[in-house]
């Protein structure tokens, strides 16, 4: 895999950040709308950045680890939502919808066969195997999820896209996920391990003892990014991390929501370090660690609306953030073009 | 002046909460939007409550504490920036086109004329007087200019309006602004007034003692809400109080802006306590004490962009969080609509 990713433009960031200087407004006046349009101009390589084009894709799977009881759902409403996406009625497809954001589900793992649905199936196999006892995937199915994740990012920018947005959905999935931001961070499960979708309290010290078997079944061993997927991940994570580096390949950033994107943000990382220079923060969730993992990130989240649903929802959220950020840097008239005085020296 | 207003309906917000917790989503994890929702629900009086449908009104005007030097811009931008809204080429033009809101602009008393410009006229006198040395306006001044955002609230609401939005123009603003907080909060200068659009370290001091000055100038008397403006205030500040009261009256809430708008909304509760029922804030600005005035108004912000602007531009770029909250409560889909499994009791 080519782990080289290019830069961000920086003669065009400094061309975003002087005309912002000249905008009717106080100089920095309109805080990080200024930060993101100008971040915009140095991914896309223009003073002036393109109307936001989002793409939203939602990736699926199960998690063999459900069997230690760690989630308050069942693992058969992962596939009972991704039915709720193919019918429009999840929080996603609202987000979508409002936001004029391109949607594409993928079952990259589903246990259920979901074959009669009108998504996208690239089903690695039925679900991951339990984290807690044995490696979750096999490198080479972490591969091939990632492949899966670079495909949809492909598919996104082939039809305009120019930010790119993954949603999850995976019953358990913020066990594999606070697996991998422990392993990836060394924070301790205590200050990583939340309530998900909102287990009891026994749950979440049961949680916290499932992520520290499987991290203890793995001290002590060298992994790279693609081998810590492999133990302690699942299939949409691995997706997320592989449509991400593929946005980065194609100078296309990702806009990263909750707690399993950063999870899976980590991981593109270690793949691929100069990821860390394609990716935006949208919210803080409410999930335990989600900020600590956003830091590790060195990432400064947008926004902090209490949310915890997953899907992509919190980064659909923002969306119009950045679209009202790009709108101001190319809308606004210069101080010389409306006749208004500048600040005297 | 009728100081009695409406309650939000009780009977609705249960119905919204009861609808939210069947939505195909964990209970509560939308966080805040999930509260927005709800609380449309109660200012209209429907468990669904309609689309947003925002207006934005402009008030500008001039302050003759500007003889201070109080401000890093000179008093003349303020009918410049009245110039340049006209012409379209200001943050909040964007902001009301990309969030599709209703925009005017109201010139409730700018210094210099501005007869010519395709606005709304209404000018009470030619700016206030300098609050430092004398009251800024009298009673009959005050009462004139809260008509003034009354008269525009009635208008937006029969555009079909049901979010008010007020933003203010006013170089030298900050300063009445910190001076009705400071009065109205027993907070003192030090922590509340802050740089403005920017001044340097010295005018800040300056600015200090100038709303010092001013307080100590009324300290000892009994103020009711519009003794308040008249002393401490400014035009554009009493026609925002004037605009959040009106829309109370008639159960359309005001989605509060920055720092000046929140010393309007304080001045608003001093008139009629019933309006604090009304208002929704937006984002904290970077103006020093606008936390705190949020905190004395009860009012929790939704973002912190690091926004210093004015203009009403904070809670414009708030407003799509605002329409996709009840897009979300009107448009997902519930547990038995999806067939989807609710998380065992």
């Amino acid at each position: 895999m080519n782990t080289t990713l290019p830069h961000p433009d920086s003669v065009a960031l400094d061309a975003a950040l002087a005309r912002q200087a000249i905008l009717t407004k106080p100089t920095g006046s309109l805080g990080r709308l200024e930060d993101i349009a100008c971040r915009f101009a140095a991914w896309q390589g223009r003073t002036v950045p393109a109307p936001l084009s989002p793409a939203i894709a939602v990736f699926a799977a199960d998690h063999g680890v459900c069997e230690e009881g760690v989630s308050a759902y069942p693992s058969v409403v992962t596939g009972e939502m991704v039915k709720n996406f193919a019918a429009g009625g999840a929080a996603i497809n609202v987000l979508a919808k409002g936001t004029g954001a391109r949607l594409e589900v993928v079952d990259v793992g589903v246990a259920v066969d979901l074959s009669q649905l009108p998504i996208v199936h690239a089903k690695v196999r039925a679900g991951s195997r339990n984290l807690a006892r044995e490696a979750a995937l096999t490198r080479a199915e972490v591969e091939a999820a990632l492949e899966v994740g670079a495909a949809a990012a492909r598919r996104a920018i082939a039809d305009g896209a120019n930010l790119l947005v993954a949603g999850d959905m995976g019953i358990g999935n913020t066990t594999p996920s606070a697996a991998l931001i422990c392993r990836l961070t060394a924070y301790s499960p205590d200050v990583i391990v939340g309530r998900g979708t909102g287990v009891d309290d026994a749950t979440l010290q049961l949680k916290q003892q499932v992520v520290g078997l499987a991290l203890n079944r793995v001290a002590g061993r060298q992994l790279d990014g693609i081998d810590t997927l492999a133990e302690l991940g699942g299939l949409e994570i691995a997706a997320i991390a592989g449509f991400y580096l593929e946005g980065a390949r194609q100078r296309v950033p990702s806009l990263v929501d909750g707690f399993i994107a950063c999870a899976a943000a980590l991981a593109g990382v270690a793949i691929a370090p100069g990821l860390r220079d394609w990716l935006l923060a949208s919210h803080r969730s409410q999930e335990n660690g989600h900020g600590l993992a956003l830091t590790a990130l060195q990432l400064e989240p947008l926004v902090d609306l209490g949310l915890r649903l997953g899907e992509g929802s919190g980064a659909a959220a923002c969306l119009p953030l950045l679209r009202l950020a790009l709108e101001l840097h190319a809308g606004m008239a210069t101080f010389a073009e409306a006749g208004v005085s500048d600040k005297p020296a």
